[in-house]
């Protein structure tokens, strides 16, 4: 059966607009719920203007990069023969204000949501499960809605509007670009924020006042709480939007290029059906995915395991049926098993990332139990060995990238890779809600220890919490992988689109030993280390700043201690704002201008002697190199930052000493090491690649009409 | 002027002879000074003792896997065919067995020297600094000997012996190959053993009882002073031995190939004395590395930073004298400028590898001072920051690399590239005698400590160490970049070998988005994070262990803490010398076994389905993706650590609240965990990449001639 883009489109907005109509729904239904106490809403307030604060700042500050970036692309597009449209300017504002919107949004109910979770688990353990998950799935299902919205409508808007069919898909890497614009900034500068309060807050509060975590008489607390929210929330948000929008532009680019397997007999309607099939799975995906939030659900009384097993429940059956689903619409769209294959390489692919993830950094299993123990060495012992797990982590998700690639390509060549991204973030509305919620029950856990509510309320949003910290580890290791596969895609892409933008089986042949690629290969690969550097140095340095206030107030507010007068906690929210901000740029920055650097200079270099040092194999090589060395990084912090965390979790549920031993000093130590791994620097990453990834197909046209090579 | 093979062959066994003279006079000359009292002697002799059971056992190991990859050499170059020549199993043997006698003298003099440094120190400054520069210059001059000896002598006996030139020059690649398997074995089982004994005796020793480093009551100072030994003597000349004659052997096989300028016009007399070219460069940089150690002295009463310049002289005058060198030969063949810009630029680059390293290190720059001053922030923020550190410093060898290789290209081709690392390792003889003198001074220090001889030698001791660790962190730098030029020169001459062994400008093409070498790329970059995790791993548990042990003689043997009862030594050397050898063979296996095992599978994939998967594009990949993965990794971990450890020692000086101070105590920390990164599996990362290209390079006439793409 063939369909035209337009019923298509069709299609893909009703889901969005399905998917928008539910989360307005579980939206009202949480701010329905009762915030609680004063104290309790006094805090939440706090928290709220303190995150509202941060993201506007942050936008402030990105606007001003997104309108730099809109008039480049404009110039460009107004120069005769760069083969660029104006349209592309045009989609990277609407990827920026959709991605900002995904940020602000997840933001947006998180901070109302904590309150509630916190009033909610004083009733009983399942509420207050229901109302954070939840809130989970507003974030969840606004990502995956804006983002299906604007590829959807954009590509019809370019294919009406645009007379050449592959200028109109190249137009529409912008609309990727504007996401990973904000996505960057909004990662670095959220990740920057939560871990300098966290660190700042734990040295001075736990390691010298010997006061709990959230005690309210810390200063950084409310900051703390904050950074919970604008680093795992928004950031995270921003970050899964540009992976989904991506992988679908991937996708579209590489079945209008044609990058089917070679030799493959390809008519137009294989084509076309080709371009319309990621907008129909992923459309599939965000309805699916919202019929699988109403699997989760518990009993009064649940335990632990019966919690996460009805998260799973959730995932598990969403990803079936999104499978389900694949079949149904390669068959109806005659597309063949090669393409239903490739995608649920992606689907399946996925779900394995995930399940080794989970087996090197929960403390369930052995890597992270034997972690604990050795925490009885010593910090230094500790951390040599979580560096180490986290290394030895990489094997599974490597052999997972390379497997699924081999299987997606040999099914249906390059646009295989496009469509395998595609199925692994089909999910991504329940995945991402599974993942959004664990912010939601620290913070609420937060709460309750700050309003002195009693006992066995903050031992539930423990019980949350906890459950958050495993389905945010899985939803790390799914963020890497789908990162690397879109990133792959667009490499792919971008690639595709240098050889000619002819619709045909495109190879374009490099030498291996061209010292261009192999420059750019080093070039790439060292950048992630650069990245990470930048990064952790400025959470270093932001905690410092944090440090430095809390001893200060400690000192200067008389009473601090026996509870008699407050602190300033607006001045602690300020600092960890102004330090994120300041900090967020270089990298930032580093990762937009290498790639538009290295191309103008390929551009500059054409027939004279800059040529033969720089070329575009230098930026092949550069992606190429950064893709794979980020991704080695990424999962390595990713891995060792979470399984630190939970071996310390693990001593503190009373083994090798309990809290307070020397093995939990050591292990405390790995978390504090562990913390800008996981959630600045690893994070960063994966939106490092896709940013060069990217930026170079958004620029593929400047490089492809260009007479060089 | 043309040179005969013949006569440049003679010229360089006459520089070998020259050099191996030199050594015999300098051992003499070390063992005619005095080796101390008799405490001393029953001290250094014990040393003596542990450090030569490690290597017998060592070797022991490594024969059996010697005599297993000659026989299936042997087998191979059996097969009608496969277009190996049984000359490649016995320059394999030739190298395993200069490799392994390099390692084995520079050990013999280093357990020798130690205590006559010691006893030259009681003296006066300068004397302990000449003993052990001599012990030195035995060390350097040896390695760079016995591998230009093998490497002229087997080209001249295959260039006879075989009649395809091609062949003769990839049997030539059988003695890096040699080399390289016994160096991983040394600086694998060497780094284990050094950090396991030396994490080992601080942890309870220093930590846990409170007595100084090298104390005698310590059971484990014995085998920490055997670690110095085999790990920092034993296994780095090893590892330079190889890189040393695998640049030769990539230039000679480049050469032959013909891998000039793409469309330079090459006749067969320039084809030959670009052969014979890095033999004399080769030649003449020993014979002056010689003569600049002359230049190693001082007058009484030396500061440290006149000790460092009297070093630096003499490494600075053999740059200079080499560079001088190069041009005169380079002339001389009437090889132009090309070749001549190419040899020198490695040559800078590696005296700017040894200066950023130096800056990243020192603990007379800014970067470790700011690494001590954290400390005062606690153990987690000096673990973050010296990470940063580490990434940080990864930019500049990068930029050293990528301009090295980009002059060099554009001078004269991918020979350039070869004699590229010619030049950077031309001055091995002296840099690496600068280097080796440090473990010398370290024992000497140890001896002191343990004999308890007056405070006034362990202070002497203790600045000649002081400039060791200065050296040695500029070897590792010149290590890490000279392997980084060695594998790039060895991965073209594998590319070049593929492209079917005709001399001419050969280019060998591959589709960059092929997912057979983005698999390789993969798992290529997946390798040294699978080697690091496993070696650090096995000093985790290896020092566990001796931790174990050393507890136990505390309590089980009364006395030893007062000094009546002596600590049984032997058994902390045997725990030690049993670990580290059990530990070695995974990550030494992996090593050689992956490029091998991809090999068989592109040899059974012929034609087949298998054949989809995996290809010779997956070995390229792997070896570009572990090139550039290794690299970083490298660099990383060995500036990290260096700087880790300066940092410690900064702060011992009095910064920062001195000795036993907070911040002291986090610098610990961060020593321990930089211990296993700069000394076990940084260094080894170097041999990975190398010998992962070599084995490829060996198996290249198999691929080359097999019907495959």
């Amino acid at each position: 059966m063939g369909m035209s883009i337009e019923v298509v489109v069709l299609i893909s907005v009703i889901a969005s607009v399905i998917g928008l109509a539910f989360a307005v729904y579980q939206r009202n239904w949480v701010l329905a719920q009762s915030a609680g106490n004063d104290k309790m809403q006094r805090i939440a307030s706090a928290i709220q203007r303190g995150a509202q604060a941060f993201l506007r700042r942050e936008y402030r500050a990105v606007a001003i990069l997104v309108a730099v970036v809109t008039v480049i692309l404009l110039i460009l597009s107004a120069i005769e023969g760069t083969g660029m449209s104006p349209w592309t300017a045009v989609a990277f504002v609407a990827g920026a204000l959709a991605s900002g919107l995904a940020g602000y949004f997840g933001m947006y109910i998180a901070v109302r949501a904590n309150v509630r979770t916190t009033q909610a688990a004083s009733e009983s353990l399942n509420k207050g499960l229901r109302v954070a998950f939840a809130s989970g799935t507003v974030m969840g299902t606004i990502v995956v809605s804006l983002a299906l919205l604007g590829v959807a409508g954009l590509f019809l808007l370019f294919i009406n509007q645009i007379e050449n069919e592959f200028v109109a898909v190249s137009a529409l890497a912008g609309f990727g670009f504007g996401g990973t614009s904000i996505a960057i900034f909004a990662r670095v500068g959220g990740g920057i924020y939560t871990k300098a309060a966290d660190v700042g807050a734990d040295l001075v509060g736990k390691t010298e006042a010997n006061i709990p975590e959230d005690d309210p008489r810390n200063p950084a607390t409310i900051a703390d709480n904050v950074g919970d929210n604008v680093g795992d929330v928004a950031g995270m948000g921003s970050d899964l939007f540009e992976s989904y929008a991506s992988s679908i532009i991937a996708a579209i680019t590489l079945a209008t290029l044609g990058s089917f397997t070679a030799g493959a007999s390809v008519d137009d309607a294989f084509r076309l059906a080709a371009q319309v099939f990621p907008l129909l799975v992923a459309a599939a995906g965000i309805v699916i995915g919202i019929g699988a939030t109403f699997l989760v659900q518990t009993k009064e009384g649940a335990t632990q395991e019966m919690l996460l097993g009805s998260l799973r429940k959730g995932v598990y059956s969403a990803s079936a049926a999104v499978g389900a689903a694949v079949v149904a619409i390669g068959l109806l769209l005659n597309l063949g098993w090669g393409v239903i294959i490739a995608t649920l390489s992606g689907l399946v692919g996925g779900v394995a990332i995930g399940y080794f993830t989970e087996y090197y950094t929960a403390d369930s299993y052995r890597p992270t139990q034997k972690l604990s123990e050795s925490a009885q060495g010593g910090a230094g012992i500790v951390i040599i060995r979580g560096l180490a797990l986290g290394m030895f982590s990489t094997i599974a998700p490597v052999l997972v990238v390379v497997i699924v690639t081999l299987v997606a390509t040999a099914a249906t060549g390059l646009y295989g890779v496009a469509v395998a991204a595609v199925g692994m973030l089909a999910t991504l509305g329940i995945t991402l809600a599974t993942d959004a919620y664990g912010p939601v029950a620290d913070n609420a856990g937060g709460i309750a220890e700050m309003a002195e509510l009693p006992k066995q309320v903050r031992e539930r949003t423990d019980a949350l919490d906890s459950l958050g910290n495993t389905t945010a580890a899985t939803g790390k290791g799914f963020a890497i992988g789908s990162a690397a596969m879109t990133a792959l895609a667009l490499n792919a892409a971008f690639i595709a689109a240098l050889s000619g933008q002819t619709p045909e089986n495109v190879i374009f042949t490099v030498d291996i030993l061209d010292p261009r690629l192999i420059t750019g290969l080093f070039l790439g690969a060292m950048l992630p280390y650069l990245f990470s550097a930048l990064s952790m140095l400025a959470v270093g340095s932001a905690a410092q700043a944090i440090v430095d206030e809390v001893r200060r107030q400690f000192r200067e507010i008389k009473g601090i201690m026996e509870g008699t007068a407050e602190p300033d906690y607006e001045r602690c929210v300020g600092i960890s704002t102004d330090s994120a901000i300041r900090q967020m740029i270089a990298p930032g920055l580093i990762a937009v201008a290498v790639p538009v650097g290295l191309a103008v200079l390929a551009l500059i270099g054409q027939g004279n002697f800059i040529g033969e040092l720089v070329g575009r194999e230098t930026i092949i090589g550069m992606l190429v190199g950064s893709l794979i060395s980020s991704f080695m990084l990424a999962v390595m912090m990713a891995n060792a930052g979470g399984a630190w965390d939970n071996a310390k979790k693990y001593i503190e549920a009373g083994h090798f000493g309990g809290k307070g031993s020397q093995a939990h000093k050591a292990a405390v130590v790995g978390d504090t090491v562990g913390d800008p791994f996981k959630d600045t620097a690893g994070p960063s990453l994966n939106i490092l690649i896709k940013l060069l990834a990217i930026v170079s197909l958004v620029i593929a046209p400047l490089l492809a009409t260009a007479p060089i090579l």
